[in-house]
């Protein structure tokens, strides 16, 4: 979890996955949205070893993506809820349940659905797309060096032609 | 990388993150969404020991996200492409991206943009939508057992109200 791991990458992939890019992770995080929030829900829908549930837990509270709140006054209970920056998240899940139904599963394979509650439609496809809607591959797409880019950045997507 | 790890949660998740839930394999996958397509170009962007690279590589190869090209006929020299499932990836990234530029590094302080070529405007955020295009929260959304889902996940999506 060190800064210079991801440093000299420039990268919020590489900033985003020494936060989540755990295995154990992202499955306490798919629980959180599932509606889980006590340690011992957790430990009973994962299976995972209760040393690697605390480390895991306590990493996400230190990042502000769950927050522990004392459930009872009397006694030491407490839940795990997601953030708003934990929240946020769902995309990240969705497309990765999405891939994995596509390409693991297969169609009519799928474990699970998500409706939207409203219309009972299923959610759409979560695609990379433009202001229109339209979607867009990678051969669609130009990078630039953002805002908050460094100069190495910079220069690598200044450099050539996208 | 066995199948027993994520059998029992019968998830598209936890299978996904066998296949891709890797820090160098993520990055692996930015690079090669980037253009970077020899071991030496992967080497030398990432920095990465060559050993890992080679295995990772391996890897993604062999769960048929990269395809291994050799490029020349005179001389052993590969090429790694993106396959259609791999491609497919560009959702997944594109979203810890966004994840990371917003709640990891602020507005304004983003290392990339992504432009759509033809209108040079920037890719819109990737949410969860429903048909018609509206974002759903978590809070949004029912969740039910897919075509494919075990007795386990039947059970657990049934019984409760979503």
């Amino acid at each position: 979890m060190s800064r210079k791991r991801f440093d000299k990458f420039d990268c919020s992939i590489a900033q985003s996955l020494d936060e989540i890019g755990d295995w154990w992770t992202m499955l306490i995080l798919r629980e959180a949205f599932l509606g889980v929030e006590t340690f011992t829900g957790f430990l009973k829908s994962l299976g995972v070893a209760r040393n690697i549930l605390t480390d895991r837990l306590e990493r996400l509270v230190a990042s502000g993506i769950l927050e522990k709140v004392q459930a009872r006054e009397d006694i030491q209970r407490y839940r795990y809820r997601l953030t708003p920056k934990g929240h946020d998240l769902l995309p990240v899940l969705v497309s990765i349940m999405q891939w994995g139904d596509r390409w693991l599963r297969g169609e009519g394979k799928e474990p699970m659905t998500l409706l939207d509650k409203e219309t009972g439609m299923p959610v759409r496809t979560i695609a990379v797309e433009n202001a229109k809607g339209d979607r867009l591959d990678i051969a669609a797409i130009r990078i630039q060096p953002g805002a908050g880019a460094s100069r190495a950045t910079q220069k690598r997507f200044t450099a050539k032609e996208n």
